[in-house]
């Protein structure tokens, strides 16, 4: 994505001009500061955090900070919607060229467990936002939802999988992934101070797919798997 | 469940001697201060919300509130708990004397969003509780989870679902059912400031049972049906 981009559609969506330098130098300290942003945020939370603690980590002067965004609220949303489309990109990197539907699944469930795991207390970030900026939230939730829903409803007209409601279905499989992700990835680290990336159990994961695929159905597993 | 219990559950827990009174008027008390805190912690969140505007509410002095409650954090726990509690009481008395395990899930489905939809904001709190008291959230989720495990296994002894990891199955039932609420529940709430009490749409929710049901399985709606 071009700085240039980046900057006037974020000036564009607030309807405040943003006196950002559109240089790659600009670029850089404006994705440095959105890093330190989501370090302290997701150590902090939003309402401990503060742009001071931001700009310290940074590097950068106060001053430099109010170049690139109005306040706290707007980095954190920022941050959101920087999150949302990093994981839609390794998601969708990780289904390329995959067709059978139940293989999307498991490749687009690896990835988002991988990019979980490794983001630590990033993802809280996400489930902070339902209620300090809750339109970004659902954003951030739609825009993956959108997504899937197109890839199912493709499986669905190919007949490769049961037809029912794309948008249920998408949250369903949105869910599924969240709660193994909570259960088996974010609260374990709450447990332990380890630095070791967590991951899901295989057996669980094998599991999740085997309800995805064949949902209660106590006949399927003879039948079609 | 008694008063005289409730009190000293609580102060057995935080290991401190809390001097509520544990008389009927001392636990109605008690129960005003949490319904009032429900409602702040609700509207405002954890950290706009003050023990003063609870007591405001509640219509106590503030030397009464911290007869029942050490400070803002432990109510905020307790409510959290009380919750889950009320969540557990309604679901287990929808789906009591219900055998078939998919009407048992439709059921209990249902008692869920009912709960969720009539307490509009209140869900939040749990949400919030992820960051700031996460013990107290991850608790919520596991009294629901090992009730949901020890019903999913009961069933597949009885051979009348798949066999499957019964914790991986509790937590993507429980993802399943949060997803929804929060696509089809909540964030209608946070555009409307309608009164109405919102609900999951009918051809929603049957494709949810649906999926549950059978999965992506495409022969399972002919085969099984």
């Amino acid at each position: 994505m071009a700085a240039q981009n980046t900057l006037s559609e974020n000036g564009a969506k607030r309807g405040k001009a943003v006196l950002a330098p559109v240089t790659a130098r600009g670029e850089a300290t404006r994705r440095r500061i959105l890093d330190a942003a989501e370090a302290v945020f997701g150590e902090q939370g939003y309402y401990e955090a503060s742009v001071s603690e931001i700009t310290r980590r940074a590097g950068v002067a106060q001053g430099t900070f109010y170049l690139y965004f109005p306040g706290k609220r707007d980095i954190f949303v920022e941050l959101v919607e920087d999150l949302g489309k990093r994981l839609r990109v390794a998601t969708s990197m990780a289904i390329a060229g995959a067709t059978d539907r139940l293989e999307i699944e498991r490749l687009g469930y690896e990835a988002f467990f991988h990019f979980v795991a490794a983001h630590r207390r990033v993802y809280s970030i996400v489930q902070e936002a339902e209620r300090v900026a809750p339109e970004a939230a659902q954003s951030y939730y739609h825009h993956i939802a959108d997504g899937y829903q197109r890839g199912l409803e493709q499986a669905m007209r190919d007949g490769s999988i049961n037809i029912l409601d794309a948008e249920a279905t998408a949250y369903a499989l949105m869910g599924i992934a969240h709660f193994a992700a909570l259960r088996w990835l974010i609260w374990p680290q709450h447990e332990s101070e380890s630095p070791e990336i967590p991951s899901i159990p295989p057996q669980i994961f094998a599991s999740i797919m085997e309800f995805i695929a064949h949902g209660f159905n106590p006949l399927s597993s003879t039948d079609h798997a």
